[in-house]
């Protein structure tokens, strides 16, 4: 290398774990390509992670090892911090202020800590960055290998985005196509997905929504430049979707998928208020989420001039996170700095929760009711009630092969959200029902 | 803004077609927000046309007119030149290069001068740039709206990319899917798409491939780091593609779609082969790119570490083109620099191309015949001596109502493509085959 080239970039990581160590290979095995695009060396200098003894399949003696997590932050030799250990709080969090603090840039795959206490690290890194220059990166926190948050940040930024939806959860779509392929019911699919290591021992934070909450809220806010707001995100999981909802559904030309979605809303006034949900949606056969299955996730944005853009590919897996994680860092190496959530953290507007009640779509409802008189009735009188028009119904056998159960799916026209939650209200504490009714709304195309 | 706010970013824009009108237009509605997301402020000084009379439907007079398209380059108070022009050479070279010579940023949209001059052009950049910073950049050039350009560069940057492929070319796809749709013919369905706008009036580099062509060479170039070689495409258009062929794919579960493709092979040495095809290609219906319709485009990337990725959104218009051309603004209003390719101009490898008559693949070959006895056994005696190996073979009908032709589709099972083209030698000259035979490849699920 000439007198002039740039300084050699010093990584240490913390957090060895399969998205750690793959963060690992894939520099052993890319190092030529990477530093070639990086303009200069780069160098893991110090690994972090609690068992320094335990037999990871690689060489770890090149790298110095602190047990001492915070103590990676401190060193000298690090430039760049890798977040790799998890948690929206606690030592991951630690780890990350104090590698701001120490004007080091921090790269994380941590959608948790990054959902939680994103606002507070991006404006920790750019009151760094006017005399260090630092930057904090997450493009590994959503739909891994997908470069979906540079694409938000950077590739649609001439445009007011206007709408951003999309699978964001692995597991759960994973648990949906194989439901689909199968015929069988969600237990006995989780149950094989925990075998197959699709799913975790505690499977809570994907099946209820939550993983998937934590991605579009950070999606939200750089897309409408809006303060991350995780609490706001309506959730529902895909644990009350049964057989027969995807049966009832292909049936009518739809497939159930957990989709993510925020959009932005401006009153007369012209106030924006912003509305974040996750819930398991009837999608078209023909949009072009429909055909995502398996493990892969997908992202679509709707800018006022790029029109409908979509991103797809592997969204978790320890090769695609690893590649994310070491974009991140590619970028640190050739300079990109600039806003985390693409504008200034303090310019970012703080958006009351659209209130959706006024919102028109198409739902399908299903009802689990009993065997007798007069239910369907019910059902009908409570939609009339409260203003609900129904496009089509079926009553279909028994919902469970020992039970007495039976089961009703409805579709109903385009309506006012609030119409149906109204009804609901009506056939609420009935004895015909037998459980709480499934509202899945219905996907535009 | 305070004492120490950057620079407001000033710009001059060559071409005031459809894409610098909607550059203007995009500029003008979004203006706040692409304030906040460059952190500058960012303003038109000068704008250049052939007819500086003609009414484009806004208000030019803000700006300065240059009629000498050259002086706008030469401007003091234009920082980044935007040449939206076309055209390989002539005036859009010639301010290409007064621009970076000049010192001034250069953002274009212009696919057939970076196919053709972008080494030129990223050599000249990097030179300015180690004394003044100049930017080349051109996401517009590739996939319309669509960061795919940054998705390369950026995105994949940890990748060893293994194969680069898709749909580039809108007039195209329009053309076999209105094909689909309506059974018509070619020729009916391109005069349809030039009333309608969607095909230009000479449609010669759409139809034979030549505009996808100049989008591979430059997704290649940057996708694998290899020296650009637009002249190594090996570039068939639409062209020869009947109903009849339509047809036979989908009754065999396929569409057809003109596919853009670049992939690398190393030979025993370690040295590196580039391949980059257009061609029309048989799809299996269950392959990403299948649902893929109308203009728009889509672009596959298989990296060794983030695995298949999916960019897909509209190829063309004005909008979506003008959102790539600002997008690319805001960028280098960032300070987001770097090599135009990935990696420095100088380190991009020269690669031979790939002769690729060893590669395996499964072929479609329809055979418009004299229907008389014995072509069937001269077609099937000349697979045979090839080796080429039958996997369903079809003859139908005539293929034309007026004529006494008949249509023989063949679908082979996987063999070296040079087999085909072996057992198409054979049959050259014969007096049954009444055209050339078709030949298309079956894509890979």
């Amino acid at each position: 290398m000439s007198e002039t080239s740039p300084p050699i970039l010093r990584l240490g990581i913390a957090g060895l774990g399969t998205v750690g160590m793959g963060v690992l290979r894939l520099i052993e095995a890319n190092r030529e390509l990477l530093e070639a695009r990086a303009g200069r060396s780069i160098r893991i200098t110090a690994v972090s992670a609690r068992d320094a003894g335990k037999d990871r399949g690689m060489d770890l003696t090149p790298f110095a090892f602190e047990s001492d997590m915070q103590a990676l932050a401190r060193r000298e030799d690090v430039d760049v911090v890798i977040e790799l250990v998890g948690g929206a709080d606690g030592p991951a969090l630690e780890l990350a202020r104090a590698a701001l603090e120490g004007s080091k840039h921090l790269v994380t795959a941590n959608k948790a800590m990054i959902a939680h206490h994103g606002m507070e690290l991006a404006a920790l890194s750019e009151q760094v960055s006017e005399r260090a220059g630092c930057a904090l990166k997450f493009e590994a926190a959503v739909a891994g290998g997908i470069p979906v948050v540079k694409g938000l940040r950077e590739g649609t930024a001439a445009n007011a985005v206007e709408e951003i939806y999309g699978i964001l959860n692995g597991t759960c779509n994973y648990i949906l196509t194989e439901m689909e392929a199968s015929g069988a019911d969600f237990a006995d699919v989780l149950s094989e997905a925990q075998r197959l290591g699709y799913a975790e021992a505690d499977p809570t934070f994907d099946i209820e929504g939550i993983d998937a909450a934590h991605k579009i809220a950070i999606l939200a806010a750089i897309g409408f430049g809006a303060k991350l707001d995780f609490d706001a995100v309506r959730t529902a999981g895909i644990t009350r979707v049964k057989a027969a909802d995807i049966a009832q559904a292909d049936a009518l030309g739809f497939v159930i998928r957990l989709i993510a979605m925020a959009d932005v809303e401006r009153d007369e006034s012209g106030r924006r208020s912003l509305l974040q949900r996750v819930r398991p949606c009837l999608v078209p056969i023909t949009h072009p989420l429909a055909p995502v299955d398996g493990a892969t996730n997908a992202v679509v944005a709707e800018g006022n001039f790029a029109g409908r853009l979509l991103f797809q590919g592997a969204g978790a897996g320890d090769n695609p996170t690893a590649s994310a994680v070491v974009a991140d860092i590619i970028d640190i190496a050739r300079g990109e700095r600039g806003a985390p959530f693409s504008i200034r953290t303090g310019a970012l507007e703080a958006m009351p929760a659209t209130e959706p009640g006024h919102r028109m779509e198409r739902t399908y409802v299903r009802f689990t009711v009993a065997d007798r008189p007069g239910v369907l009735a019910e059902i009908a009188a409570a939609m009339r009630d409260a203003g609900v028009s129904i496009a089509s119904l079926l009553q279909q056998g028994h919902a469970s092969d020992t039970g007495e159960d039976v089961l009703i799916a409805m579709v109903t026209h385009e309506g006012p959200e609030r119409a149906i939650r109204d009804a609901l209200a009506l056939l609420e504490g009935s004895p015909s029902l037998s459980e709480a009714p499934l509202v899945l709304p219905i996907l535009r195309d």
